[in-house]
């Protein structure tokens, strides 16, 4: 680990040192350290790139830490991640991945995260992607997210993706049981010639399952955003769906939402706005002495926060 | 003309009588009157089935009828009426078809219908869509409604299907002009085994063009319902979407909105609600002395009003 490693864990789980608890760090396609814990077990999947964590059932205010890192350019990296999470848990797992590209070829990741979450368990999962590095190589992650929630399980989900990152294609899909809640809160900054494309599917399967997504997502430069948010409900249920999106520079976004109630007993919300940052909330800032730049930050930091 | 035909042309274009100002009505795929004014001429188109409306550069306060009754079974009327609204105009136009199907075949009737509206000028259009008759046989509309809006003229569509369409697909597109609005307001009940798909294009072109959609249905029984409208924002502009919709019995909805900003100044917002009547709604009435059924009803025409 040198100081280039460092800084990328730093950005993408808020990492110093080693963390405490179940980890596993991934460094250029490679294991670079692990560790189990009496209730948490990673083992390294034997047909395919990845690892299965296994959380026992009950297992409560515990981590897992499974960031990957990448500072080889032209790396290519694809690794199948499965989460085994028992009935009764209250538990907090951060993934992430940062690209340091200092060459001329592109980096890419590709994770694909599956969860299968235990009668009542409570997750909350982190994941924050970021790129950085002086080379032309591309910056590419296409992270997809697959979580199956059993009776009374919930999930929160927290993925940003603020910088760096040249192109991306999300896809998240969460199948919500009985009295279970999926909530997913999205977070994206694109600039300069990035592209972004986030696709989601929130099946509200049980009956008084419930399901929320939060979008908000900032598109500078001639950067451009696409989002599918996708919401069913199958039985007597509740979902929200809600994207604010900040046009600046000559960026473009499309929102192409659905909701669809398959149950007569559904009821499903969704809202979407885009639109540049409203003058008079700039105005306001510089009259309290901040410069046009300052006050634009200052609206982008608190949207984003 | 006949009761049942009376009864038809009440129900589209609340005529009890030959409509003042300019007509055409089109009875089982016929001419059956037509009458002129000094500043509206509708010529029968010599190519297709359909009718040519020129309405004179400046006509104010003045309106067009231009209702369609069918009343045979396993009539398949296809017409295509072409508006010519000239600049500055203030006019109102009335269209609607009713269907009165006693037989055992399908009567269809689809328009299609294309606007080319004037700088400055003001189009109100009013389109009724009714079926009824004891027949076993289907009743179809597929209206397609296409609007060109040149430099600061509007349109405000009012499109209503309330009763006995047993399939309709609709289809709208509006481009809007600098300084242009369109706004539609779409209302739709569906019952038995009823399907109704929507389908929107409003292409704000202009600088400073403006569109709204509201839309609210209601889909009883074992009805389905599809709605795509989709407001695309190419120059400066604000666009609104709002859909509203109640479901009852075993009936589905999806709501499948796209809103898109290929400019930087485009201001977009969606919002869509799909549930049932709430039940408290309901108990309030109730208690004033409504029964169940009085008291959904009630609801139901407050909003679809």
């Amino acid at each position: 680990m040198n100081n280039v490693d460092w800084k990328l864990l730093k950005e993408i789980a808020d990492l110093e040192k080693t963390p405490m608890g179940a980890y596993n760090i991934r460094k250029n396609g490679r294991l670079d350290g692990r560790s189990n814990t009496a209730h948490i077990v990673i083992d390294t999947k034997t047909d395919k790139s990845g690892i299965d964590i296994h959380i026992a059932p009950g297992t409560k205010n515990e981590s897992v830490h499974i960031p990957v890192i990448i500072t080889e350019t032209g790396l290519n990296d694809l690794v199948y991640n499965d989460f085994y999470v028992g009935a009764d848990c209250d538990v907090d797992i951060i993934a992430g991945c940062g690209i340091h590209n200092s060459g001329c070829e592109t980096s890419q990741h590709d994770g694909v995260h599956t969860f299968h979450v235990g009668k009542n368990a409570k997750v909350r999962y982190v994941e924050k992607h970021y790129g950085e590095g002086e080379g032309t190589g591309e910056r590419i992650m296409n992270p997809q997210t697959i979580v199956y929630l059993e009776e009374g399980a919930s999930i929160h989900m927290e993925t940003t993706q603020i910088r760096g990152i040249d192109s991306t294609k999300r896809y998240t899909k969460i199948v919500v049981g009985a009295g279970g809640e999926g909530v997913i809160t999205e977070k994206l900054l694109t600039h300069g010639r990035q592209t972004a494309e986030s696709e989601m599917d929130i099946v509200l399967a049980g009956e008084d399952a419930s399901g929320r997504v939060i979008s908000r997502s900032v598109a500078q430069d001639e950067s451009r955003q696409v989002f599918y948010p996708r919401m069913i409900g199958e039985a007597r249920c509740f979902g929200h769906v809600q994207c604010d999106s900040i046009l600046m520079g000559n960026a473009k976004i499309k929102s192409i939402p659905a909701i669809a109630a398959e149950s007569p007993d559904a009821q499903l919300i969704h809202e979407a706005a885009i639109g540049r940052i409203a003058g008079d909330q700039i105005l306001k800032l510089m009259t309290l002495g901040l410069t046009e730049e300052e006050a634009e930050e200052k609206i982008l930091d608190g949207f984003l926060q």
